[in-house]
């Protein structure tokens, strides 16, 4: 039998892409569609600027959305977890009231910092769930928050893991964002035909600070962030889905470039070791071509759960640079909430 | 009275700029097109595939296009110098027999590494035009080549000027490169609608390079390079002109970031001084908005000659990073070859 | 001395193109700004966001912005006409109200096709403007109503009425459409990135209407529209500036395209014989080559007042058919109203 | 047991679709790949440029590619059939040599409008393929040519079938058509970014041409060209993949626009009723959305196999007026020959 899971923000990019993975979820099935005042009453059909490029499924157009409170979701159905891709302004309050009762995989940025909420990359700190006991203990709920990073931070810790057996001590990294990363409408036609731009509000921050807590030591009380000098310049580029990132890394051991080549190309988690559903083969697939990972060819790579690595080469200024991409709704964002909630199903916490 | 000027390759993209800037130029005036046997005897305008948005100067356009040999510029006029943007694998030949009794501005990577060639950023290296009387005795020749760095080293290089007085010890540079900077027919549409190519053939190591030597001190003998630890990652973005660079720069001096946006709005060189007709009053414009410097709207400041800064910020890795962009065909190419020639007359080596 | 005027709805994309062809004017200034409440009583500079390549001067950057209506126009300057680029849901109760005091040369398609309220293209119907006496006594106002028409509808009138000498009895034309035209923030770019949309709301209805009125012949007291059955598809497409349209006729004399072609070149109106400073030498540019016009290379032609027409043919089904391409913002939105303007004072009625 | 099929112009844009969608079929099994000197004798997977988004199958890139000759095919398999995606200036000499021993279904333009080569669309006009024994009795082969029509006359004519009963007279159609109808590397990316091409060389001449001979009468000796006038106006845009077209009909029978919606609806052809492996089950989807078909979300309608019609409505001018898309590289290329194939199967010729 399936678990039956709410989505709060249904309507949004990140929402269309839960809904569109859920669709034949082996664990999961979608019970109950949430967003704004607004979408609450009417057909998701109707209210839902789909922008997936394949069609939205006629069943799921048809369900009636409900607004984002738990006696909604208590009215709507009876589900046993939530999923929340609301906005950050809307997600505090609402995540909060809801935890009370429901265990919540969100990514929303809200809670991602607070020390007794679980930041989670499967295959990287899955021992940071056991914030859970903690957490409920701390809230004194009977759910709990757990929280994804931001997708830039997802794919540039999901490539950073396999190098911490090196001695990581210092990370540059500048990506290139895709359109769908700012929602719909989000970014503007004609602010980004044949244009660029180079500012994405929060984008480094995040990236500087969420890095620091995922790849950091759970001591059995809290997470202890990692000891990494971190920099990273944020750009939006006129690309639809994938987020490329360059690296520079700083690694104490100086390793010879193949060696780390193959670190990338061995990394394996425990998602993999668990055979969780939504886990692809191989977190990182290692690209041997200069001109790749590129958007259009490498984005759905692992059903888009892979991050793809290429060229990596020895630093002139640092130890080793190499270029990565990830698909930000998938890997980075829906594909990330489902994989943390089937590890969280696993690990007994749902 | 003007000085006549011959354009070796004029077809291509970065010819067809500089006959573009040629044409009202205060003291030069184009008297000869050159380019390949297929398109030499024919009219410009009628081999000349012109990508520029303003229109081709009908006058330009019933010029005859000659061969790229010194026989063939001798026939057709009476130049007194030489611009070269011909492709690399022909320059060498052509330039070196040409050099043989005429001044050459070259934008070809040719030559540009040899010890006696000048690698000339006006605004940074003008006493490195030194190296012409040597280079006339070496190889015994009545004219001289002179060579402009590639566009992105030139943009680079520009916004590292100023801040040599902090002791730049390592720098780290993201690029963002526009279509145009590959020639036409150059980048396939197909390879870029919605994408970006994370490389660019031997665009990394000209710029690890070239920028050493153009910071380098001169000892009245040879070029010293400057001793800078340089890392540059390279990406092809659907931009039609300016490159975005993401820099980050080590300074032994620990400035703040106050500080050096004052030394990038203070910054100002020879071609300044001497007004030379191509100079735009500011080598570096400084933007205080977040979201720019961004290429539709900025690669024209100072008629595309200056290099534009922006988010000039504490980097927590390095020491300061930045945004830099750079009209790549103007300053990156057919501007700077103009603007050495105008230093090289004023300097009174042609 | 100049005459002052003042622009309703200054920040949008049309406002913005008045703005800026307005800088050097020889007849008219710019005296006030007037936008939305949200805007009122803050600086121009802060309150637009500028999206014009070229950017805003800084003297107008400082003016600040009035409310759209008598008294704060009257408070802010003494203006002696008015330029209105509101939005049409807007537009109605603002333009009436001033328009009892002021000329007002609108953009908005509010009062387009009401009985007393001329629609001009300059180069068509010039003596439309003698609508203006009479709505005066009808609405028994100072001021008036003068109006400009869709920016689709402008160039194909254009080049229809060079046609007229042959009879047009049908006109098919399918438009590709830039994005400019939808405003800021306008079209997202996750539904144009590799995309087109073959929909673009009331723009068929108002082409298929404007285009008879215009081309209509004023008796004296009325105008009486032209008889032609008018067909039109809109798209819009990935393009920034300038609309490109494939146009069918039917002509009752069935001409060779040769002598079609002519027509359009011999094309001059009453504002190249009066030489308005707006009006652009020829007001239909010719094209010999197959592949022209395009956007980026003719949208500029005439300063973006011609309308450039390529590829006069025979057409199998109709009598001729062509393409055509004007700018939208300036040919079809800001100069055309800039240009009736100037027609409206050279007649005397400003 | 599956039949065994050669592909002449493999590494081309057609070429590549076809190796991907007979990847998994059901009756065909790709057993030889041919194409031009350069590539022959080397793995397909090294001189193929693969354009497509989803990767290449690894046993196919490991294929050597032979020359597009008949000893060549006969020393690399033992084929059934040979499909042929040739450029026309190569096709004519090797496809006739071929023939004289292989069928072949082809793609290229030379032979379509010979009087006994068959122009098929299997919804259209199945019975064309009685040209075939007619075909082998003048041209005294054992094989024979089989063509499919040009991409855009595919999609066009698909739509005008059902229309038929309504006494077609006149067609004029606009085409908006993808970059992947250009081949590889095609229009460079230079000429389309923020821009259109309204000019496609012979592309109108093919539509206005072909589509008469394929609504054509087989009177069991010869195709009798359908009585329409057709006029085609072609442009270039900026989409990857999937022509959209406006077309505008002149109907004998003025039938009202919710008529034609239900003809489009309705219209079944022999490979539905024969339940072919690549037919659609619909081939013409009708979508009641005012803004749709659109290329990024319609363009795999039914496999990519379906054409997507739009905006049905009355003509001002003609009787009816419509949008409809097609994927260009499947329904309008290698999947036309795929269907065209089957049917020659289903019907004994093969």
């Amino acid at each position: 039998m399936k678990r039956k899971v709410a989505i709060l923000g249904a309507t949004g990019a990140v929402g269309q892409r839960l809904v569109s993975l859920l669709l034949d979820h082996p664990w999961f099935k979608v019970d109950v569609l949430a967003a704004s005042e607004r979408s609450a009453g009417k057909k998701y059909g109707n209210v839902c600027k789909w922008i997936l490029e394949s069609p939205m499924d006629p069943g799921i157009g048809e369900m009636v959305v409900v607004n984002c409170d738990i006696e909604s979701l208590e009215r709507a159905g009876n589900v046993d977890f939530v999923f929340s891709c609301l906005p950050p302004e809307v997600s505090k309050n609402v995540e909060e009231k809801i935890a009370v009762k429901y265990p919540i995989f969100s990514k929303a940025s809200t809670h991602r910092l607070e020390k007794d909420v679980p930041l989670i990359i499967p295959e990287i700190n899955p021992d940071h769930l056991s914030l859970i006991p903690i957490q409920r203990k701390v809230r004194k709920c009977a759910g709990f928050i757990s929280t994804d990073p931001n997708c830039s931070t997802i794919q540039l810790a999901m490539t950073l893991k396999p190098l911490m057996t090196f001695g990581v001590s210092k990370v540059l990294v500048s990506t290139m964002q895709a359109l769908s990363g700012a929602g719909y409408p989000g970014v503007a036609s004609l602010d980004i035909l044949g244009n660029l731009i180079p500012f994405i509000p929060n984008e480094e921050e995040k990236i500087e600070l969420e890095t620091l807590k995922v790849l950091g030591d759970f001591d059995g009380e809290k997470v202890h962030n990692a000891n990494i000098e971190i920099s990273a310049s944020c750009c939006r580029v006129n690309v639809r889905d994938a987020h490329t990132q360059f690296v520079y890394v700083q690694l104490e051991s100086k390793p010879d470039w193949t060696e780390v080549k193959e670190a990338f190309k061995n990394f394996r988690g425990v998602p993999q070791l668990l055979k969780l559903p939504s886990a692809p083969e191989l977190p990182i697939v290692v690209r041997d071509e200069n001109d790749r990972p590129q958007p259009i060819f490498d984005k759905n790579a692992g059903m888009g759960m892979s991050v793809v690595v290429g060229r990596v080469r020895q630093d002139p200024a640092m130890t080793i640079k190499y270029t990565c991409l990830g698909h930000n709704t998938i890997r980075g964002a829906a594909g990330a909430s489902i994989l943390t909630a089937e590890l969280a199903v696993a690990k007994g916490y749902v």
